[in-house]
């Protein structure tokens, strides 16, 4: 697409944080708005890591069992009333199919906002005896959640995901594939996206809609909000209960199953965007760039096409060796210009090649982010360098990133002190329990409850806010959140 | 899924096809009918057959320059209306949403049933220039057309496929992408899915609503009936007009591009299963079969240990070679009830590993069409042997098919020849081109025209119904059609 000049700049994420991020969603060609309220169109750009990182995850969802399978958009509106918490947390959020073939239809159907019902419908048909356990199943899907204050990845009205659905034969193995969930996301987040997560119980007024217990991981983003960036659900028999899913033990009796279910969505793409991003604008880690290694070949007529053909050359090594490379052979722009588009996409490696380089057999090497500036390598040696310089920077991202989050995150004791740091971050804190509390919190600092984290060392207390005995055995964050 | 003898039993197809068919999907756990009308749930075992057909189809489109993007699933009102021809052919099968977030929408959302209009109104924010043509997307999406008569995969109110949208600076290159199109579809169908096909262009009552040309592929099934497999369609400037989707030139003029689309659906697994099935079920073409190689160990106790043992060493060697292979560890089945199961779910190659081929060294292979019976392979010579086999198996499914299709397709001349061929195949005949024409042989025969085969002999003459001068220059396909 053509680009002018200035097209580059964004606001400053210290001047606000907000504007940079709609800014740069746009300008990086991540996403548009769609025509309908709150939906988006995700270009290639974007959808190209949302790819990446749908490998990632359908191969770990695949080595622990799962198979992935496909069910309606369209539920029946009945099939949400039969699980009541279920019904009430999501009806406010439903679009609803009233018309189709040019008729109004009998029932009205749901688009669906998660498919635990749907699904658990079939789970019901398909389960008879304890052999059909655990029944395993993912699936990729768009859902559709009506959003009152949208933004592009973080809440759409429909957005992408995976959801994983399974049946057990008792609560020990329902909990143990939840904790398979929760696993996966920490692997996925930390290894993958080099976001540093927390992951945790979430206390009840945070709970899924019919969840007996629902576990997170939450990112802190650049600004020191929280962005939950996948939830793993141990739904008891709630489900199983409203539709009947139940299996013959050895002995014959019939049993309810117990379920579970665990989601991440294209919000993914915008937790990566306010971990690393910076002012001048995306910083990808490498496991998740479209491209890791942009070339730009310099020079002008006979010049150009030598370097250009140098280019091509050392992007087939570096292809043969498994690094996503792309050499910028657009005309009519200017090197600054390309520089700066490809640090607003945030490509982690920039390889110039100039007709000195070339003299002296390098490519000159930018990283997207670095204290060195740019340097000379062999060209003969890139093939076995980038990788490395890849690994090192991916790895560079997750230490800045919680170092960052560390830097942010305080245990605090007395009310002034919790204030004060959930403006900037997290406080890690004793808290009563009380939903009415965690109301009275958020509404006086904008700051919830994100999780109880796993592992937490053993404390009790008095709230931080209303002086009342301390739940959860442990300190638990609060945080304002996304 | 528990199971029980006569499970494996489906009516023949000779006796009842639809029948055949409509029994096989569900047995074979291919998919179930899902609780909205006309909805389909994808089992795991078919939804593997179309994770594979995805990935063959993905290699091949980003391989001809197009990029993956997703756009959203609700579409307003009023985009469908502003191309006449594409509304007055969709809008009797929307789906539409009135309500959202507990409120009624001022504009109604369609769900798309297509996306030339929501992508149309992109691509008019996108392009500005020669310099951005053409702009190759694709999408992979779920997409809503309601329907009256649905069938499992081959006519469902919500299905799964891809869509390809190009825009071009002008007519010549809009249809060398329409061709790329259909070009891929031959390549995947014949190749992959084992699937002979006709491709060539639709008459003008057949054509995409909105479209100036429509292609497509068309396949025999056993029961000699056409399946359009996938459509390839130039359109025009009719939604560049719609959309004003316009470039400028070199020289500064604005101009319309032109515009194509293609896509194929979840409706070619129905393809494959009515091209290859026989009576003891499905017979899967090795590039799509989830498992190409099924090992069933057999003997009781310890011997059952040691077969197992040699049974998971075989498959292990073979996948280390590429092949799919599951080994049938279940309890409690016989090994005659493995074998019909795994033959009535279409795997290509079965081995069976007993104590006596142990002793021999060998395992018992059988493939699932074969004149020669059981052969005894030696273990060492399975991972040499096993892909050529599949190799073999994959070209004899072809040759047979091809052959089906040859001995099923007759020219004919006169109206009585017509009739007597469209009862179990296809005539190929000279037509008027006449829409009315058309209409009178459907009404008389159920036949329609698939289409006019691209590299056709030349030939003049009269229709095979009225007897006016032919039109197309040679001879096109009729046939009864899903």
């Amino acid at each position: 697409m053509s680009k002018k000049g200035n097209e580059h700049a964004v606001t400053p994420q210290s001047e606000d944080f907000s504007a940079w991020y709609n800014e740069l969603v746009v300008r990086a060609e991540l996403a548009d708005r769609g025509p309908a309220k709150g939906t988006m169109v995700i270009r290639p750009y974007g959808y190209a890591i949302w790819e990446l990182l749908q490998k990632e995850l359908d191969t770990r969802i695949k080595a622990t069992g799962h198979q992935n399978a496909y069910f309606p958009l369209f539920i029946p509106e009945s099939y949400l009333t039969r699980e009541a918490d279920h019904v009430e947390g999501f009806a406010p959020e439903l679009a609803v199919v009233t018309h189709a073939g040019g008729k109004k239809l009998e029932e009205a159907l749901v688009v669906r906002p998660t498919s635990e019902t749907i699904i658990g419908e079939m789970f019901s048909k398909w389960i008879s005896s304890y052999r059909d356990l655990p029944l395993l199943i993912n699936q990729w899907a768009n859902v559709v959640r009506w959003e009152l204050r949208p933004r592009l990845f973080l809440r759409t009205t429909e957005f992408l995901w995976h959801e994983v659905h399974t049946a057990h034969a008792d609560e020990a193995d329902a909990m143990r594939e939840t904790m398979v969930g929760l696993a996966t996301y920490v692997d996925v987040a930390t290894n993958i996206a080099a976001m540093p997560v927390v992951s945790g119980e979430k206390t009840a007024g945070e709970r899924f809609a019919g969840a007996d217990k629902t576990f997170s991981i939450e990112g802190m983003m650049r600004d020191g909000r929280a962005l939950q960036a996948g939830t793993s659900h141990y739904l008891g028999t709630s489900f199983a209960k409203a539709f009947d899913i139940q299996y013959a033990d050895e002995t014959g009796g019939r049993t309810l199953c117990h379920t579970a279910s665990w989601g991440m969505s294209t919000r993914m793409i915008g937790g990566i965007i306010m971990t690393h991003g910076d002012d001048k604008g995306l910083v990808l880690p490498p496991r998740l760039a479209p491209y890791q290694v942009v070339i730009v070949p310099l020079g002008k007529a006979e010049l150009l096409e030598t370097t250009t053909a140098a280019a091509q050359q050392v992007a087939a090594e570096l292809r043969a060796v498994g690094v996503r490379v792309h050499v910028d052979l657009r005309v009519n722009l200017s090197p600054g210009f390309k520089y700066n588009d490809w640090e607003m996409k945030g490509v982690p490696v920039r390889l110039e090649i100039g007709g000195r380089d070339l003299e002296a057999g390098v490519a000159t090497m930018a990283l997207r982010i670095s204290e060195d500036g740019k340097l000379a390598v062999p060209l003969a040696e890139l093939v076995a360098k980038i990788p490395v310089v890849l690994e090192d920077f991916q790895e560079f991202l997750l230490a800045r990133a919680t170092a960052f989050r560390e830097e942010h995150t305080t245990p605090v004791d007395d009310w002034e002190a919790f204030v004060e740091a959930v403006t900037t971050g997290w406080a890690l804190v004793l808290h009563c329990g009380r939903p009415e509390c965690e109301d009275d919190i958020k509404e006086v600092t904008k700051a919830t409850p994100r999780n109880v984290p796993l592992g937490g060392k053993a404390e009790t207390g008095t709230c931080v806010r209303c002086g009342q005995p301390s739940a959860y055995g442990q300190r638990i964050i609060f945080g304002r959140a996304y």
